[in-house]
């Protein structure tokens, strides 16, 4: 700023290349950008410079570990726009930046060429272009003799016409262009960074489960083994990642009982929440569920059902855990000696000391956190849903993140925050893989058409990728409490197609929806109790959470995120919204009714052109619940939903050039 | 990026404030925004940490000439949104950023209070409470007895409620926040900058002239006495910048002659862009004008009847301006010793040759350049209109510009630059206080209202100021060839009006329009010949334009630049925009026909609201240029435009209270 710092000793002048508008970009560069491995990264940028000097760039890229960097020609699109793209092959991270410099021989060619073209004596311009040679035959060393050749050619050229000739061929253009001079040339100031994930970051489909309600006798802890034999359960549903709240030693001191009641009996189990007893504590494992052998069978079991395990990750302790006597330091210790309870003032939570960020000892804790993950990671444990992370540093994350990831590029984690919206963008930001979202309390139209375009469309998706859960353990919203069975069929198909990673809470299958009265609580909640299953409940909707999964795996349309637009739908109560497949190849569009009480009827409008149907061409759609097959013509078409039968359709759309016969049987 | 770097031998963890988003930046902070003296820099930012601790923060500003910082607290707005205003007094750049620190005791204060009124013991939290004494009381020295004073009534309190009382009191909370610790802080990484012009740049009507067309005598040269003698004409006329083509003595050799013919005549006086002959460069004047005693004698003059002069800052040379024999090396040197005429292949302007700014040569160019501005800035001149500056390094202009506002930030520079968008808008980021436009080209009603929303209410307001010229010496554009009178009339007001600042080119008011056929160029043109003009020519709209600038000077909302706002006018060829003055006081409407040739009617709707105006209200409506007044209710009227007539109005809003009664006669 201010007056720009020149160096006059410089023999040329600092370069006048400009490079602007990069994008993707976060923040200036401060953060990276998120890919997944298999992706392109294209890339852009204004690049220009004063006068009509014709230019290059080069995208530059290397992967964060690496000291050399790929060059990749940069392509002028229009009005100084430049854009290459890179393809993303690893799960790593990677550098990625610009550099721009004067073509100075395709400025030369063009003036040769118009002058010739124009009849003009242009001797002095092809002696002009000697030094041109040179210039890029400096470059190489040793010095490539194809130069020498040209310049000999031109040189001995039998007239004006053979020199021109020459001197505008292809082979002399493509020589030229390897071989171009960098001087005066500009590199942007910052290296900016992309995240590249494993698909799983992107496409995933969870199920969460408190292990301890897998079990068969009431009254009774599940164990690890109960979970195991769940699995194929699980697996038959179509879910492929398995999350558990903390499988830690739950607190003894100040156990709560039932229904978050202050004292518990000497058969209540505790919340999970409150991790560590004399057993143990983030490196243990609670005992009633089995041992450190059963959770590597219970991992190992899961692989072979296609299924992960993802654990929480909760950085809190019972007042029983082992830090509370061997790491004092890491708490908010009150005047009297005591440690302070997690409160929420005037609330109280006795079974629950937060940790003491600000510490003197902030050092060893951070170390700490890390040695756990490690732990658990070499445990096979590669997904961690972290509880809570917006009352931690964030800076704590962005450092623990990039650790972690550094050696374990394919780590995932999810932040459970829905507290304020720059604060979960932050923690996005600073590196959480994927993130919960306000989701779980969108139900009417056009609150879900402003927040899926914000997430979907605008520069969020560079970071955020929003992990939709219509409930927690935490949450039981009024939807679903009113709307009964088909309120659990429709947020599920919104959950499952709205982004191309959503979870799902055990007991949803159940459409279990008795609440605390009066609030967006589950009554006698897992969180506080041991809890038994009949997973053949009547009313559940096992096969519809079958079907939408099989929907979701066969439609690879699905399994992207940015690719979300909504239509017009007349109704208001009714939701269109598709997901074309990449390059044209269909792809699948949803209409819902968000009412799940009423049913409600009208017309939708989406844009054939948006799934590479030709505009007036038939084509054939298939309803992905139901089979019923159609053939459109055009985007606008009338629907009937009673939510009572289906509360949405996901329609496949397949474009093709021509139909013929459709087969009424199907 | 990637891990951040910790600290980890810090006593203390690095802060987990954020600070993000800030307004107003420019890339990133690379470039600075620009404002006006009398202004307040409003900046906001999103601030905000993990938990739920309260925060302060601060912007603070500085001169760039300045060391020490001055603080003003922001407030939070909402959302983690804060701001703060500084009021910017002086003419030069200043420099600001902000800083954000964990308020501990707010935080303290409020866990006090919610568990006090919750009825719970608070003995443990009140001594909680004096360590935040001591560390504020750490940060004066001498230590502030205040802080022991309130430590020993707290703890000699009779109960409880005295000893909150006291620390929940304004006082305590006053004197905590004015001794607030700073550990624990962020400041934003970067200084951002601000360069504050004088209100000058933001308002003000320039005139153009050729002073050799300012004479009386056919076939010679008008003079500065000449122009002296116009000076009460223009300044009636209502223009205070008087801006002259190159002054300098014109190149004698391959001297144009009439309508850009290849060779002169004898007595043909050249183009004034072909500076330089044996008489003197880019420090002299052109004889046959005048000395420099007369040409300080005309900036006198001019300042007399309160009107700057503003001059051609034009970067080349003629044949024989004498850097072609006293730094050959500033120019492009062809292989046969001749040095590079100007070209536009295969077009050649023989009496220009371009400066070579790549040369090794390059440092004392840049210098020299320097040192002819300050020859005229010494002379009086503090405005300069550059000619055709993308040709030259952006970079070059950074370094010029802030140089020389470094040592007179009252000088105003002018880009001349019609080219890609891009290119114009660099320029303006380089430090160019205003800038040419599109304008001229801009006829019809959605490229207006597009263009001119682009300039004026997006991030592009706080760098560019669109100086609005309709025509120039090189520009006649084909409306005002085919629309004739009205067509002058109309994009004068629109010049006028759309941006605070305006051009015209002499010979406008005179509805000049002869063009050469079948090009945006005039006939017989200024920058090839002499001209006498007969300034009271039948047809000329020397009183429109008169009562347009008396107007811009009556209504201030006209002279601001970003207060601009379109509203709805139902007819395709009518416009509605309308210009607030500040804090609801009133302000302009324009309504115009933008079809020279036809007459059009319609409704326009604009918002009342915008101008201060009560919902349901009357208010009071004065037309500018015919005088009528109305009283209105509500924002939608019709108006018939017969461009014969008017091809616009303007009506001043007054809103009030009550309109009792309105005097017929005015």
């Amino acid at each position: 700023m201010a007056q720009p710092r020149i160096d006059f000793s410089q023999a040329t002048p600092p370069s006048s290349i400009i490079i602007e508008n990069v994008e993707p970009i976060l923040d200036c560069g401060r953060y990276p950008v998120k890919r997944e491995v298999g992706d392109l990264l294209e890339v852009s940028a204004d690049i220009f410079k004063d006068g009509h000097d014709k230019l290059a760039a080069w995208l530059l890229i290397r992967r964060a570990q690496d000291e050399t960097w790929r060059r990749i020609p940069m392509r002028l699109v229009e009005n100084d726009r430049w854009t290459a793209s890179a393809p993303l092959l690893e799960n790593t991270r990677y550098l990625y930046t610009i550099f721009a410099v004067p073509d100075r021989f395709a400025t030369w060619r063009e003036e040769l060429s118009k002058k010739f073209a124009a009849g003009l004596d242009v001797a002095l311009e092809l002696r002009e272009g000697l030094p041109l040679l040179e210039a890029s035959a400096a470059t190489t060393d040793p010095p490539d003799p194809e130069f020498a050749r040209v310049r000999a050619a031109v040189e001995s050229a039998k007239d004006q016409q053979s020199a021109v000739d020459l001197m505008l061929s292809p082979a002399v253009e493509a020589l030229m262009a390897e071989h171009l001079p960098v001087d005066g040339g500009t590199r942007l100031a910052t290296e900016l960074e992309v995240t590249v994930d494993r698909v799983q970051a992107r496409y995933a489909t969870w199920y969460e489960l408190f292990p301890r309600s897998a079990g068969t006798v009431e009254g009774r802890s599940g164990t690890f083994d109960d979970v195991i034999a769940r699995m194929p359960a699980i697996q038959q549903m179509g879910f492929d990642v398995l999350y558990f709240p903390p499988i830690h030693p739950i607190g003894k001191v100040n156990r709560k009982g039932p229904n978050n009641t202050l004292h518990a009996g000497p058969a209540d189990p505790g919340v999970p929440y409150a991790i560590g007893s004399d057993t143990g504590g983030h490196d243990a494992i609670e005992p009633a569920l089995g041992t450190l052998d059963d959770f590597e069978r219970l991992v190992a079991a899961a692989r072979a059902h296609g299924i992960e395990i993802a654990l929480d990750f909760a950085i809190q302790a019972a007042p029983d855990h082992p830090w509370a006597s061997t790491h004092r330091e890491w708490f908010h210790i009150r005047p009297d000696g005591t440690i302070k309870y997690a409160e929420n003032p005037p609330k109280r939570y006795e079974d629950i000391y937060p940790i003491n960020f600000n510490s003197e000892a902030w050092a060893g804790l951070w170390h700490e956190m890390h040695r756990i993950l490690e732990i658990w990671i070499e445990r096979g444990v590669k997904i961690f849903r972290v509880d809570n992370p917006h009352t931690k540093p964030t800076i704590f994350w962005e450092w623990l993140i990039a650790g972690i990831q550094r050696d374990h590029p394919e780590v995932i984690f999810l932040s459970e925050a829905f507290t304020r919206p720059k604060v979960m963008k932050a923690l996005a930001k600073a590196g959480f893989t994927q993130s919960y979202s306000y989701f779980t309390w969108r139900n009417y139209k056009q609150e879900i058409i402003d927040y899926f375009t914000e997430l979907t469309q605008t520069n969020v998706k560079e970071y955020m990728r929003a992990n939709l859960f219509p409930v927690t353990p935490d949450i039981l919203p009024v939807i679903l409490q009113q709307g009964g069975r088909p309120a659990f069929k429709l947020r599920l198909l919104l959950a499952a197609t709205l982004s191309s990673v959503y979870g799902m809470y055990s007991g949803f299958e159940l459409c279990e929806n008795t609440p605390v009265p009066g609030k967006e609580e589950y009554l006698n909640s897992e969180k506080y109790d041991f809890k038994v299953w009949d997973w053949d409940r009547p009313g559940n909707i096992i096969d519809y959470v079958t079907s939408i999964n099989r929907i979701r795996r066969e439609h690879t349309a699905l399994h992207e995120y940015d690719n979300l637009r909504f239509y017009w739908a007349d109704d208001d109560n009714m939701i269109c919204y598709g997901k074309p497949a990449p390059n044209g190849a269909g792809g699948v569009l949803v209409v819902a009714n968000l009412d799940p009480l009423v049913t409600h009827q009208g017309m939708f409008h989406f844009l054939p052109e948006d799934f590479g149907v030709p505009a007036g061409q038939d084509f054939r759609v298939t309803e992905l619940i139901t089979g019923q097959r159609f053939t459109w013509n055009g985007g606008s078409h009338h629907l009937y939903l009673d939510p009572a039968w289906e509360p949405g359709l996901i329609y496949a759309i397949h474009p093709s050039q021509h139909v013929d016969y459709i087969d009424p049987s199907g």
